[in-house]
């Protein structure tokens, strides 16, 4: 049979079914989609491509899904480092964004962006930001697919004058994109402490009508908490709930101060967590829960957020850092495993934007959103556990290509040169001798 | 005039004088040290060398000093994620290193990390391991410089038959290198509670005699902690002092259940604490206090550990962890600034091996042990704050050039191909347009 490409792959990590390390395996792309994965002995058999692409050394696994971006930001990547919170938003990130704030700004930047993530390994992001079609234009154009925001703000911007009028370009931005397989959209009330309970109602309104997900930062600070219980005598998760917001559409971006009872409502109603960890640190918000959050069933989804709190849109190294977070925090090296950690970076963010049943694992009929990632390298030899040197020894830079809808969207090619001649391939095969004693 | 090399950088962090960035500053090369420093303008005007570096998008630093590594480990790589620590010990590690120990693993693993190591930005290595005549072996076919540890440890191994054994050898290695550049010695008593009191005292007078550090694991766990109170009746730090090792030579390796009293009794003594931030999270072993320690005016530095217990011998990427875990233990994000970590990350290791009259800074006279990191690709644009962007946008993939004593070790070369054409640069050119809008 004729393919439209088939990747031969060393090592398959399908996400589903869990758990699972396939060898020697090749995936089939025709239209798009993923039409068969079977081992490639049979897949040489069985079908012709004018497109094979051999990874004698790489691991084949679903693209990454990126739970939280604000891509706009990585024209703003790098002011302020080492500021407070405060006046890293008073003096350079408003300022900044005051000036920039347009419809350009917003595209260009998220091409930028698009590309990073693309280059590693991203296939698609949850955006979260002002100008949201001109977020899904630069996205696209980096060759993403994307869900973008109906951004929901208590305060107006150039992209709208005030809540009625985000409400309903958002409304308007969810109807344009009902039928569009590479853009979704999602309703976004920014924060509990941004925005008024009747425009929260509202938004849950919109989610229940439309289906589609909410997308929201909760319990971000210690600061949100304390505001929430002395403005309105419950915590944020407690006012969703009231408010209609906390069911299986909920993405609860960040989740630092979750407490167990906010983890058991999320639970019960089936909400999903997206964890941003540098995010977190960084601005010294604190420490989310992860372990918690898994240990109580709850979906969860790994997002980088933007490059202004982290300057690095690095989901393979976030889902890293993610999972070592969560060992320290809950002093347990058994938790958080890799094959969570991997689950959570590609179907938990798949199944948080309700896009499962397209995106997010390696099926046969489902959108061929796939990277490879090579560990012929040093850094990663020998390869001794592919899934846990995937997550902890490789890096960005390992991914190599990336295909969204079996188009290849990024291709790197890496040259090393040593001073010596032609060491890193004797280097390999010394790695190699010694795995073999083992 | 004449000289061996002359590297053009757009920006120079010479890490001392402190909180530096210059910009189009040339660093001349001469008999393997650093001949001179000035603008390119003038150095173009002042001196020859037929190997002119130019990079137009690149930081220049001093090589990057990884304080704690047992490099040997890389060919253990992979082995038993996700277990508990005695789980991991009893059934992976020490199965594992009891089947391989040999001079030979030791040469040929340390040569694998060294040029991980290389690769990603390392010019001077701290390891502790079994056989340091042949980890040094490895580690200079690398490239590197290094500081290899007489290893003394409570039981037998491959490399000894017990303390009086690895007394002597430690002894005998520490003389072997007293006038070697590439190869300095530490005396290495492996923790506090796999050493006696006698030992622990006799590497104190090693130490002292031949004016070489102490490299030694610390307040690695709670359970550490508590067995010394249990066993001694006194705290790891308290009972190292009272054997006479608490002074300026100490390196206290890992330090995470390090209290106030702790913190103390090293700043006075003038020690050094060693921090391997992925180590201490993927073991759960907990959250080193470093914003205090440095606070209290303790010399830090940052290690990778070995490559069993952090799958990634990345120093840029640990400094960029160590940074923002500060911040969030710290509940501080003004904590641990950037150009404090930069320093970490090079003379605070060089100080710590009191070696930093030669290495650790980009000063005249200094050894020439240099990296150039690359800031042009679109995960590090616009360049607001190299610097910061440095230590939080850029990672190992971007170190170009890496040189130790004048001699380039290792060069990368990335190509880059799009599914666009020539897409990188007209990237580039749209971040820089924004740039200029701020």
């Amino acid at each position: 049979m004729q393919a439209d490409t088939v990747i031969e792959a060393r090592w398959l990590i399908p996400v589903v079914p869990k758990n699972t390390v396939l060898e020697h395996m090749s995936v089939v792309i025709s239209g798009g989609r993923i039409a068969d994965i079977l081992p490639t002995a049979q897949a040489r058999l069985r079908y012709q491509s004018d497109d094979t692409v051999t990874l004698p050394e790489s691991v084949v696994m679903p693209g990454l899904v990126n739970l939280h971006s604000h891509a706009a930001m990585n024209i703003i990547r790098g002011l302020g480092a080492d500021l407070s919170l405060m006046d890293w938003l008073n003096t350079k990130i408003w300022p900044a964004e005051g000036k920039l704030m347009s419809a350009d700004y917003v595209r260009e930047g998220s091409l930028l962006a698009g590309r990073e993530m693309a280059m590693s390994g991203v296939t698609c992001t949850s955006d979260q930001y002002f100008f949201p079609e001109s977020a899904a234009e630069g996205l696209r154009e980096a060759g993403l697919r994307c869900a973008v925001s109906g951004l929901v703000i208590g305060f107006p911007s150039a992209w709208g004058s005030g809540d009625e009028d985000y409400l309903a370009k958002s409304e308007a931005l969810i109807r344009n994109h009902e039928n569009d397989p590479f853009v979704h959209a999602t309703i976004a009330p920014h924060a509990p402490y941004t925005v008024s309970d009747e425009s929260l109602r509202r938004c849950a309104d919109i989610s229940e009508r439309f289906g589609v997900p909410v997308h929201i930062h909760v319990n971000e600070t210690a600061g949100e908490v304390e505001g929430s219980l002395k403005t309105y005598g419950l915590r944020p998760i407690e006012r969703l709930t009231r408010l209609g917001l906390v069911n299986d559409r909920l993405i609860a971006v960040h989740s630092v101060h979750a407490d167990a009872s906010d983890i058991d409502k999320m639970a019960q109603a089936g909400s999903s967590m997206c964890h941003c960890p540098s995010s977190n640190l960084k601005l010294a918000s604190g420490f989310a829960p992860l372990a918690a959050f898994m240990k109580a069933g709850v979906n969860v989804g790994i997002g980088t957020d933007g490059a202004a709190s982290n300057d690095k849109l690095d989901m393979l190294g976030e889902t890293r850092l993610a999972a070592m977070l969560a060992k320290a925090v809950a002093g347990d090296s058994t938790a958080a495993k890799v094959f969570d950690m991997l689950e959570a970076a590609t179907l938990g963010g798949a199944r948080a934007l309700h896009w499962d049943q397209e995106i997010g694992s390696v099926e046969t009929g489902k959108q061929a959103d796939l990277i490879a990632v090579d560990l012929s390298g040093v850094e990663c030899q020998p390869v001794q556990d592919p899934a846990a040197q995937l997550l902890y020894s490789a890096g960005r830079e390992n991914v190599t290509h990336v295909w969204v809808a079996g188009q290849l969207i990024a291709e790197k090619i890496l040259s090393v040169r040593y001073s010596e001649e032609n060491c890193g391939f004797s280097l390999n095969s010394v790695a190699k001798k010694w795995q073999n004693m083992l």
